[in-house]
């Protein structure tokens, strides 16, 4: 099939073609298409049965540029190869948090999949204050189940580097590297500042240079650790939700890096809402304590949770194919001392890069609209810099944090929870 | 070109209809093949005009197998390839330690190359105890010089990322994952044991959890860490000398890996060599002292000299291609702090690979003369207990040594000089 770039108009004509969807819709003839504008990267189309409008569908197509911009920012197309590889990845190992795959074709740049009709993104419910009492359940299964099986402790070595081959994903890698690695600790032309940041701010980040070693070494890890499959972009708005289920999409950065960038990527992006709602809850009517209490949980449920399961999917997979390298009288003691040695090592980079995700939403091209929507920029300002001093404590001091509830109350010291 | 197994025989005729051989050999109708024995992966020839034998050439070529076993190994001939890409580097790079290419064919699996007749392999020439001046000097100078440009302080993110994929060289990082980082540690079939090692021996090397652990870590790292394009295999069988010259020979083990595993290689063989000479100076009939003292310091200024070059490398290209990142007032303090960090990352891994390759050559398939073929078992039980002794210090404690003079220091105390 030769690539074309679909449109609202000849969506319904491209679906007529696919057999599949004739399970999904009971009239191929009367569908309605609604083009979703949000897309950064690429088009969404909502497909919808105008009769039964509960049979419906999501189209995501890649375009050979960067759709927000256009076509003066070229972007291959092959990053849908890669959305396309990682979620059907993600479907065999943890099918019950991602959308169901109908169709995919690289040829087409284009996936077809389940329209969350019943859920929204997380970064908007939690910008409204909802809780959701499974998030870390539900992510931290997500990571576990996900991200082990790409690992050296499940594949062979030859089964690995083969795999790390298929998804080397320098375009995309490059813009991580840029924006949240490079640019938000220079005073780069790409990056925003608002009218009260100060140079004093500017310097405090981008004039200190312990700090700046500390991230171009995160950076370094980011370029050059290849320990697992990650979803490269583990953001709220990554993420899909209702009270009782959770959805992980738009897996196009997916690339072989360091654990702790997806898990870092989640826990950053709690920090970033948990100082928002310092201001966020009083301009909702509420006190902040239930709110913010919720949030440090949740990253603590997250981090505890994904380091157990992570830990029990590892001593599993070490019950059915066991290594004669532990078969000695201490070998269990051997094994237990790796796996917890190995999951400070993750703990140490997840602190580092939750640090780097959250400091390049403050300068960054690429805000959040947890802090950047916060009408008073005085208010918004007082966030920001407690997120600034939050994320440089935790990426200077990465390898000195020995469990997630001394970072949660560091949140809190720097920011008490009402 | 098809490819077909070359043979003393057909070697001639093949030379022939390559066009460059005419400016090498003054009667192509005049040649003489000697097949060396001694490869253990490869077929070598050895090519010479009979009447002007100055006129010479060598030819290795890979077979499907391992040249060793035999076919019942299978060994796909892909490593030459990575050989000639390997050579193709070191040439661009560092031309006056690696051997001329005059001609080489992924469809035949071979390089033809400058004969080097006038210098011996370093391993032999250490046996016989003699010493060159040089050797640090050169060896530090190809470690810098080759490995510097493929790092990302040097590459772009997008170059480095496609060139580590057309390293990905699967067949032989396993050889090296089972043979140097797995076996030698467990009770393994494929380790060999002389007589005289008790079970108090293994037991030291493959019951401890601290150090199977600590191996474990490096393997990952091996496994892991795509740093620079590495030679990987980087002992002084590899290594061609005279006083004056020094070429390194047969990468096709490269791939991209963590810097220290390469200069660790070249470091750990010269400690097996040390704690040999304890025995084998004696056996020359000379005091343990000079050769001894010439293998620490040389070990010591090959570390030393690596560092400062790798540095300057790195120095210079930053004053040619200068990072906005650390253009700020303190940015040169920036700068030299992360190239400390860094450097002292690379040491750590130094340490940790020399260990295990000074391991492996105790009770792993691959042996180093230098210790096997002391005749006197029992000597021969002295010179592997040092040697096991100090590796073992070496990669547990790889992250607390400040200087290669503390581990100079070390190792004579495990073995003083004379």
């Amino acid at each position: 099939m030769e690539y074309r770039q679909l449109s609202p108009e000849t969506v319904p004509g491209f679906l007529k073609d696919i057999p599949i969807m004739q399970k999904i819709f009971s009239d191929l003839d009367d569908l309605e298409v609604e083009e979703v504008g949000d897309g950064n990267l690429n088009f969404v189309y909502k497909v919808r049965q105008r009769k039964n409008p509960e049979q419906t569908v999501v189209i995501k197509q890649a375009v050979p540029f960067l759709r927000i911009v256009g076509e003066s920012w070229p972007l291959s197309r092959t990053r849908m190869d890669f959305e396309i590889q990682a979620l059907e990845h993600h479907t065999k190992y943890c099918p019950q948090h991602v959308p169901q795959i109908y169709y995919s074709s690289t040829d087409m740049s284009l996936v077809v999949m389940q329209n969350l009709t019943r859920h929204a993104v997380l970064r908007g419910e939690m910008i409204l204050g909802k809780i959701f009492p499974k998030l870390a359940e539900h992510i931290s299964s997500f990571l576990a189940n996900t991200i082990f099986p790409t690992t050296d402790w499940y594949l062979t070595g030859g089964e690995k580097k083969v795999t790390v081959g298929r998804f080397i994903n320098p375009e995309l890698c490059k813009i991580t590297e840029d924006f949240v690695l490079t640019n938000p600790y220079e005073d780069h032309e790409t990056n925003v500042y608002h009218d009260e940041v100060t140079q004093a701010d500017k310097d405090y980040l981008q004039q200190d240079s312990q700090l700046k070693v500390a991230i171009a070494e995160m950076k370094y890890t980011f370029m050059n650790h290849s320990e697992a499959l990650l979803h490269g972009d583990l953001h709220i708005g990554s993420i899909m939700v209702n009270e009782e289920e959770t959805y992980v999409i738009d897996p196009e950065f997916a690339f072989f890096g360091p654990i702790g960038f997806d898990v870092g990527a989640f826990i950053g992006n709690l920090f970033l809402a948990y100082y928002a709602h310092e201001v966020r809850q009083p301009m909702l009517g509420r006190e902040p304590f239930e709110y913010r209490n919720w949030i440090l949980r949740t990253a603590e449920e997250t981090w505890n949770k994904f380091q157990s399961k992570f830990e029990a999917n590892w001593v599993a997979h070490e019950q059915n194919f066991p290594h004669s390298y532990w078969s000695y009288p201490e070998g269990r003691i051997g094994f237990a001392l790796q796996r917890q040695r190995f999951l400070s090592h993750i703990f140490e980079d997840t602190i580092g890069f939750a640090a780097c995700k959250m400091m390049r939403r403050i300068y960054g091209l690429a805000k959040v609209a947890d802090i950047a929507e916060i009408p008073d920029l005085k208010a918004r300002l007082g966030v920001e810099r407690n997120v600034m001093r939050m994320a440089k404590g935790m990426v200077k001091q990465r390898s000195a944090f020995r469990s997630i509830e001394e970072l949660t109350a560091l949140a809190q010291e720097i920011s008490p929870l009402s």
